[in-house]
């Protein structure tokens, strides 16, 4: 298959991290980037990732799902359901728990790839997430890269660059590759402030990760959206 | 897991045959079925649906799938891509292939089932099948029923009981299992007519089934609606 490679771009952190990974191994010219818009809460990702993308000068795709919102249920699309303020990891599966969100995801990019050459998926779900989300998981990509490759007939590759990095090597990592400046335009509270609330699971796991790595968040200092 | 089972109802034959073997299976009262609203062109498909689970005494649920029009290109949602006539077998992937369409709703029936107890998907998927869709064969069903059980940390099993039939034998399985009075309420025709046109690939091959099979098509005879 080709060296074009499209990046499931959330408008967070760990994917804006993901796509300045895919600019570096795939070159400017064979990176694309596609957000779900499945009815988030937080709405403003979207346009975060908007502008992540722009700033980056990828080109940009808004693939609609209305699904999530007809399975009901979870904290991320249904307003009935609390966002949690404590980690739940250990605690079984999270509230904000959409089941099987990223295998979604996944092959929603794969499809949308299919008829552009893409030979490669990049997504930037880590198996240290404190969410302990198991469609996060390696073993669970793995599988799924096995489906679409024999679903769609084609050679296809997920690559998950974070998979197995803390949030601090996270943001080395962005560093390194040049993605700080871009996390300004970033969006990561649960509760969908900007500046952050600073106070909810995300937020708190998010200033954790900048703090062991010594680096200044730009999205605290100087918001981009 | 649970004995709870969910049929992917499409409303053609050859779902409406597994829901007959899921009846069989698992018992009327652990049964219940889906069918996808994703754009299909003969939008009829879900009142068949709709009336075949009535017919059968289990619960039916339709859900939305906006992406794959967004996704676009295909015969059966892009109303500006002819419906082909001639059975492409052989010829690389027919104008009718939704990218990874079976392993969309697959893993939207689990998720479904999630919160419901389903142990059990049911798809009338086939190797035979004349469209040589590669996400119809028991090895990419294999791949997607372990990215799954990882993915929602759940045991489930994805029954394809038509996998390795011939459309004679699934004539003949459905006479066995007392499915044939339901198949005037199925829909085959892709031009979505009814009585069925006869003429389009999805037509003739049904046709060819029954009559291999020495059974009269109710729904040649009376179509149920």
């Amino acid at each position: 298959m080709t060296d074009r490679a499209l990046v499931v771009l959330s408008g967070g952190q760990d994917s804006t991290t993901c796509l300045y990974w895919a600019l570096h191994r795939f070159g400017r010219d064979n990176v694309e980037s596609v957000t779900f818009d499945y009815g988030q809460r937080h709405r403003i990702e979207i346009e975060c990732a908007r502008r992540i993308a722009e700033d980056a000068g990828v080109p940009h795709v808004v693939l609609p799902i209305d699904t999530f919102a007809a399975l009901g249920g979870n904290a991320l699309t249904d307003s009935s359901v609390d966002v949690p303020d404590t980690d739940p990891a250990g605690s079984g599966l999270p509230a904000t728990f959409v089941p099987g969100r990223n295998l979604v995801f996944l092959t929603y990019a794969a499809a949308w790839g299919w008829r552009r050459g893409i030979g490669h998926l990049v997504t930037g779900v880590a198996q240290t997430d404190y969410s302990g989300y198991p469609d996060c998981r390696r073993d669970t990509i793995d599988a799924l890269e096995r489906a679409l490759k024999l679903g769609l007939e084609r050679d296809l590759t997920i690559h998950t660059p974070l998979s197995s990095l803390s949030k601090k090597q996270t943001v080395l990592l962005a560093r390194e590759l040049g993605a700080l400046d871009a996390m300004r335009f970033t969006h990561t509270c649960y509760r969908g402030q900007r500046p952050p609330c600073g106070v909810c699971a995300a937020c708190r796991l998010r200033a954790r990760g900048f703090a062991e790595a010594g680096v200044i968040d730009p999205l605290v200092e100087s918001p981009g959206v």
